[in-house]
């Protein structure tokens, strides 16, 4: 067994340690890398098989991307969260491509697609815990479908302006224009014209590469939360 | 083990049962119910736990229902597939309501939740099965979302109308203009004024209550496909 502080650690984030047997976890030990990356770094793309992605500390971003390079954020992954997709091979039935990448400088392990495929075949707890992240990143897709599907626009930038605010606890947020319309998979001039009737409505104060949110009720109100 | 003729096909048709232990199979077997149930039946909605359905034969559609009563197909069911989200509580993280109806008429089988629950906590390959089934749906509904960012509604249209004429086996699509949208997830007019432009282009024929598709190569370029 691996006794390194950072390996340490691991046992501790990786919420199945304990039911895992004392051979799986030398196996797991001998077999994950630590590793620290960079705002900005691509972490995966299309149908590589990188393997499981466990934040230590950061944040990631799922997205999907059209032909044309257009975006849409699918999810977010934060401390202590476990990416499943960006080892799409451990699952035959997994065919679409999310590219993953690093929205804060982060510190994460991997764990090797094929030790972990091989923990899920022995392993009904790892298992059951894969079908857990699924069905948790599952009901976050289903959410945003509903969001695209039911809410305009406005209801749109306005719940993603709230959660910005709530994910970097404070309300001045450094983001630009091209940024939101990315998460959001619309285009850049539609999420200005957007910010501008917000800020005439008294909810945001737009400066140079920030937007601050300046009416947080009325924001809540617009966005339906 | 119960050894009626349809239980004995539940056998042959419920793919993992070779790989249950003796036990297992007895469970299952004094278990299951066999049902017959009309087109346009309500099988499921919200978060009731219904338990798994099994189609021996017919066709069900899962879609999602905005609070106005908006529809958007997710997914379609057919011979041998098996319905999870008919049965959200054997995951916790199963956080999203989603209707299924049967389509057709439909023959088949439901597994009860607590049931099954209790065999993928033991059986890795229960387990395993079902993230293969929930990798699969989600693969859909990521296209769906593809779909829905990335495409314009005459693409989707045109994907929609060559789909039902596989599924169906005919280029005389008896369907009204209100569940094309229906699945679609946009409103009647919207359908109406694409059909009648297919029909302008020599694509389409319209009629009460039926579409023709009579240039299919045209529709399938149109589609992208």
């Amino acid at each position: 067994m691996i006794s390194d502080p950072i390996s340490i650690e691991f046992y501790e984030y990786f919420p199945i340690w304990n039911q895992l047997t004392p051979r799986q976890q030398e196996k797991v030990a001998a077999k994950i890398s630590f590793h620290t990356v960079k705002k900005g770094t691509m972490l995966h793309s299309g149908m590589d098989c990188t393997g499981l992605l466990l934040i230590r500390t950061g944040q990631l971003r799922a997205f999907i991307l059209s032909r044309e390079g257009r975006e849409v954020t699918i999810y977010r992954l934060f401390d202590r969260d476990i990416c499943l997709f960006s080892a799409p091979c451990v699952l035959h039935s997994i065919q679409f491509d999310v590219t993953i990448m690093a929205e804060k400088d982060t510190e994460l392990w991997v764990i090797p697609a094929d030790v972990y495929k091989q923990l899920m075949e022995q392993s009904a707890v790892v298992s059951n815990y894969t079908n857990e992240i699924m069905a948790s990143r599952f009901s976050e897709v289903m959410w945003l479908m509903e969001q695209i599907m039911w809410h305009s626009m406005d209801k749109r930038v306005a719940s993603f302006l709230l959660e910005e605010a709530a994910i970097e606890n404070t309300s001045l947020l450094h983001i630009t224009h091209e940024s939101i319309a990315n998460h959001l998979g619309t285009h850049r001039e539609v999420v200005t014209r957007m910010l501008r009737y917000f800020q005439s409505e008294g909810m945001t104060k737009l400066s140079r590469g920030t937007v601050e949110l300046t009416d947080m009720t009325k924001l809540k109100i617009l966005s339906g939360t």
